[in-house]
């Protein structure tokens, strides 16, 4: 009978702060240690300053581009915001938090992460200061 | 051999009107019920005026200046709008739900939901009247 | 002993250039093909510049106002963005996407896509020129 497997890690991730950093790799990995031929790889972020997202993985400028655009968007240090004690990145980084994405499930078809040819993912540091951030990866399915 | 659980329940929330409600303990006590110890909790909800978001749970300025934040991006009333037969606040309650979450999945792991310390789970109501709200919750892994 | 099912769909959508295109039926299609009972439906594009959406699905000026909308916070050719090579359409696409849903999970309860009544499932196009775009559907649970 064919098994069923829920793998599941957890990594800490260092970041420099104010930054996207690409996880993909710990992804590949991980499907490869799980054994699942048909099924999903879900990645959480544990935090609330600091978000996932799929971007595309080729010019690095579309991620520059991100960044200027949220920055204008959602301004550090706007006067609209009441929650600042913990510095005029901090309101910001959760309103970003909330734009992005907490959690994603990625499908493994044929014992391989299925992500598109321009497809990487990201973990976003909203932060201006580095930060240790946590994620944990659940890869479900059935086995060979 | 090891039982693989999918566990399914719906619950109907009385929202307030235009405000943000925890429903962490909902799920908290869901996953306590469904009996899985390495799994996924995901919740749904079944309107497009009313969303999910994870946001820190610790200081409730934050979810003001969330409500400021998205206020200010999206007006209601605001002209640019046609659909408007449903109410001043309709189209940005669609707008709002599109720029957050329908559905979410939490790990669980060792039989708990594993959520960061500083995050909760909240449902969204964007309309400016109370509504009921219907959520969906499937708790699925590997019992014990 | 109930089965464990995990069913994978790929299908390929032609896209009219820049608008959004219900995709419900494809899902409630490859449910009933899954014979899941009880479980989830995802649904994957594998693309960075055209995402998914769940939206209201009786009103199209719905649909009309989100592009309005979105054209005015993301405005093809801002001079704030470097990544200019592919076009004035393609940063925005490539925001367009960040800022709503690459992936999505939906109930399927009793054996039926559980969708609210006024929800309806959308890929919804970025680029102004039509395209090719991939989907991957993972339904799993447990069967009859």
């Amino acid at each position: 009978m064919t098994q069923n497997i829920y793998h599941q890690e957890q990594h800490r991730i260092d970041t420099l702060g104010r930054s996207s950093i690409e996880i993909s790799q710990t992804l590949h990995t991980a499907v490869s240690s799980a054994g699942v031929v048909s099924g999903l790889c879900h990645v959480f972020i544990h935090h609330t300053s600091a978000s996932l997202m799929i971007c595309e993985n080729a010019a690095s400028e579309v991620r520059d581009d991100l960044e200027s655009f949220f920055s204008r968007l959602i301004p550090d240090g706007d006067p609209l915001f009441s929650h600042i004690d913990e510095g005029a990145d901090d309101m910001p980084a959760h309103i970003r938090s909330v734009l992005t994405q907490t959690e994603l499930s990625i499908p493994v078809i044929a014992g391989r992460l299925a992500l598109g040819t321009w497809q990487g993912v990201y973990l976003w540091e909203h932060r201006t200061s580095p930060h240790l951030r946590d994620i944990s990866m659940t890869i479900h399915g059935l086995g060979a």
